[in-house]
């Protein structure tokens, strides 16, 4: 793979151009743009500027609408909620976190419920936007229907990520879980499928709930849950946190978040802001350092969120590799 | 196993009796007595009456305080902490939840930290009890280590479980998540060393992190997480939830729940309770209805928690079916 380096500024100004003249207002690409070159920062390319053609190509056939207005609304002291109104949920988490970090200081805890909302690409990024705010960020995004209920074999929820971001000293996490409820994300399976290559047993199943190791037939099938019935307890946590609660679609009834086809998905994401001061008196810091230095300790014992926190440190300086390909289909749209 | 068939009344009144002569205050015996026979009508023999023993020698041996008085602070608007003073889990729990039910009606969301607790038994019971108020109940509780972080072969957390109730028709919750971040429950490997019995590969590993069928090798290394490294995740999750948020101990300091040494384990538990209605605009129960709906649609699916709902309805026209080697031990307590 042909790469070139881009700095983080770069990243963003390109994602920035490309989405505008995809048909989206300054105001709804901005967020996505800071998003993608964070994401990138972190060392995940399969949903950085990778991501970027796809968005363009949603807000051309409709499946987000770029212009969209999100409303906000406080529909309880604690709760907020954002319509995201079919655009992107980026610009509507903002402006839900404009409100809820404010709110969870003074309340010690609080929600935003974000509806008629569309893929939020990485779900750590948000709640790393919490915990740079000084507060535990709990987050929950659905997706459409991959995962089959524990006895049988039609899907009935997405690979659903939950995440959980703890802050740290100087901006970055202290620690950061941001995790799926399939054994291997769908991409990974759409990707062998591509290139006409087998899968591992215990990635995907067919669509009597076999074992599969065709990328093609578990993707009619369903994506193995990791741990099985527990994988599948993750994703129905996830279904009701973040379609249930939220008033939003539920995966058996969300539109792809590939291809163009299907309008809207309308899923949803929730998000829970946590004052550590007023729920441990004072003692959050101190356990939490205990606890990721024990694990340090440990001869090759790595937290989540190791990998990403030293990926962005050596981006802010070295800037990002990306793939010349994807380079060039974003100018193509920039034109 | 030779079985007596005890009404729930029954059992609840043996477990308070048992409780009290061991030393418990009538006001803190009450509650564990009362989620001992609802733990019993839910199927989950294991963590019902056979645990009245242990508590009591736990009482006797000072790893509870029997007559302890915990303490309720509301320290911001939408937060309630619980100080259990080395007590029981279960009054303490009760007297904040007699706090968070109300706060969550009128907040929104609200959350309960509480610390220098005690093992919570079944921690389904404890959220169950805010579906039954209409409120979305999540729980954390953690537990001392048993589980190596990723890379490294050292317990650092627990098995940890969390758990996610969703209000139903009639009192009994819609759907019911409680699950641990273990492959198995750690009672199952204590059970096969006792019996003498290997366990099956990917149930435990040895001290050097590789996996074993010797359960006493198992129980000197650590518990598989579920999942591999998504199970760690969890059982991360529940412990910054749990243990770092309340300022309770986390699972490297905490000493046993099991055997009579080192005085009190002081962990934690923590709850969020969500009124759907503020968070959904009043969707949320249809919701829950289509996703429940369209699972049991399918051959052989199940949702969590159904088992226990089928039980608990035959338990309180039948009454439970228990171990009378139990009742014997109870019996003795009682004197």
């Amino acid at each position: 793979m042909e790469t070139r380096t881009l700095s983080l500024a770069e990243i963003e100004d390109l994602s920035l151009r490309a989405l505008v003249a995809a048909g989206t207002s300054v105001e709804n690409a901005r967020p996505l743009a800071v998003a993608t070159a964070a994401t990138e920062a972190d060392g995940i390319s399969s949903h950085g500027l990778a991501y970027i053609p796809i968005y363009c190509e949603h807000v051309i056939c409709g499946k987000v609408d770029g212009q969209a207005t999100p409303k906000r609304e406080t529909t309880a002291p604690s709760v907020i909620t954002v319509d995201a109104a079919t655009g992107f949920a980026h610009p509507a988490i903002d402006l839900g976190f404009d409100a809820l970090v404010p709110l969870a200081r003074t309340q010690g805890i609080a929600a935003l419920a974000v509806n008629n909302s569309y893929n939020c690409g990485v779900l750590g990024y948000h709640t790393q936007q919490l915990a740079k705010a000084g507060l535990v960020g709990l987050g929950f995004t659905n997706a459409p229907a991959s995962i089959a209920p524990s006895g049988g074999f039609k899907p009935v929820v997405g690979t659903n990520p939950f995440s959980i971001a703890v802050p740290g000293a100087g901006g970055d996490p202290a620690l950061l879980i941001d995790q799926s409820a399939s054994t291997i994300a769908k991409s990974e399976v759409m990707k062998r499928a591509r290139e006409g290559k087998p899968i591992p047993v215990g990635w995907a199943l067919d669509s009597e709930g076999q074992p599969t190791t065709d990328p093609a037939v578990g993707l009619k099938g369903s994506m193995a849950p990791s741990g099985g019935y527990k994988g599948v307890g993750t994703a129905l946590l996830v279904e009701l946190m973040a379609a249930a609660l939220t008033g939003a679609t539920l995966g058996i009834d969300a539109s792809p978040f590939s291809g163009t086809a299907g309008g809207p998905p309308r899923t949803g994401q929730f998000f829970i802001a946590i004052d550590p001061i007023a729920t441990s008196g004072g003692g959050f810091a101190a356990l939490v350092a205990r606890l990721t230095d024990t694990i340090h300790a440990q001869d090759g014992a790595r937290l989540p969120g190791d990998g990403r926190n030293k990926h962005r440190i050596q981006a802010r300086i070295d800037g990002v590799a990306v793939n010349v390909a994807t380079l060039e289909k974003i100018e193509t749209i920039i034109g």
